[in-house]
């Protein structure tokens, strides 16, 4: 037993940092601190080879001389088996820090709770490895970002707000469309067809918005969303429908 | 025309800035320098005399020996004519500043554009001074603090999320309990017994977690939510369900 309170007591923590929707000016001063002092940072990528958008973010952050910089792959699939494996060989790969009693910090673009990948890495790190304390540092996610890029109120007094994936079944965005004063639909790139005609059936296209990487230097505002029809949109885009 | 352009280019900006849930680690970048750089700051408050939560959080980033701080009060009413004497006349004070070409910084807890006093006060200033510049620097809302602070993901994958008030329909929390992975009840605080009953009659209730203050020195979790029957609570607290 004494040897066990040892163990649990010499691993390190495991940080789940949201770094902001893009603009490093967004990064809070709790996530730039536990970045400039964690000694080892995991940084998830889905291509090979490709630094990705989180690392622009917090680049400026680090000293490579002192830390170590995990870039940790995610493949962008659905396949999930394959998604389970790749959570997993993360874990795994952090938890050798972390038993080595360093602190690691996983940083997600966003927040870390909301649509993150950092959700799975906290499953898997509860699952097998229950003896790592986790602490959450919530970031700016990029709903606010797109919000305040188009000047639109997400809420007010007594108003309600569904978040869903343009992708889900016509009946639950026709639900949300016609009962919630906001409607914030994400990843609207691979939908984007459909939720135009239901819009439209719904007479809200003049109520809606488009955004894509708010707050990053690739911003865009999209205020007429029928001229979006056909186009070939950024994977990290969202519209918001304020009635 | 060129004396409406020169007095256009004359005024200040008005920033709308979300200084987070409460611990001032979780201010963004942006946000301390906006603060730090604004010639007016202005705090709203709901009590003459007091300084309140948000001054807490900002205080340490301002210099009163060359910025002016603006107390402006906004009563805790539902009298809707009072709330907007209350809006105007805070716009009308700080567009005075703006018009002399002084920046103005209006600072809230979370974010401005969610569930804040700022969309009332865009509103009143979309109105009333158009030619104002109106920029917005997204916060950390109470909400991701809550879900950092209970461990308690958000969403994944193509789960759907409701925010809504405790206060609001029987039919509509039923609707969004019934119908969202992740529902997010804000207000709680009037109307527990309420939640609590409709928790029950779903099966919910060991899915629910209740967070108050999150990330603040008075932050309070309880994962029993039955216990919370007939206690006084805070006005800033809040229930998450995740399925």
């Amino acid at each position: 037993m004494a040897v066990n309170s040892a163990d649990v007591q010499g691993w390190g923590k495991m940080y789940g940092i949201g770094v902001g929707p893009g603009d490093p000016q967004l990064l809070t001063l709790r996530a730039c601190d536990v970045l400039r002092q964690a000694p080892v940072v995991c940084v998830p990528r889905s291509t090979p080879g490709e630094m990705g958008y989180t690392w622009e973010i917090i680049r400026s952050h680090l000293d490579a001389s002192r830390q170590e910089i995990l870039h940790l792959h995610f493949p962008m699939t659905r396949d999930a088996r394959e998604l389970e494996t790749s959570w997993g060989r993360a874990v795994d790969v952090a938890a050798e820090r972390l038993a080595q009693g360093k602190d690691c910090a996983f940083v997600t673009e966003g927040d870390p709770l909301l649509y993150s990948t950092f959700v799975h890495v906290l499953r898997q790190l509860n699952r097998r490895y229950p003896q790592v304390e986790v602490q959450i540092v919530p970031g700016v996610s990029s709903i606010l970002a797109a919000a305040a890029t188009a000047r639109v109120p997400l809420a007010d007094g007594d108003d309600c707000v569904a978040v869903l994936p343009a992708t889900g079944s016509q009946e639950m965005l026709e639900l949300a469309l016609s009962r919630f004063d906001t409607v914030v639909l994400i990843k609207v790139s691979r939908a984007v067809g459909r939720v135009l005609d239901i819009l439209n059936k719904l007479h809200l296209e003049d109520k809606a918005v488009f955004i894509s990487r708010a707050s990053s230097s690739r911003e865009e505002v999209v205020g007429q969303v029928a001229s979006l029809r056909g186009r070939d949109l950024e994977y990290m885009s969202l519209i918001i429908v304020r009635k």
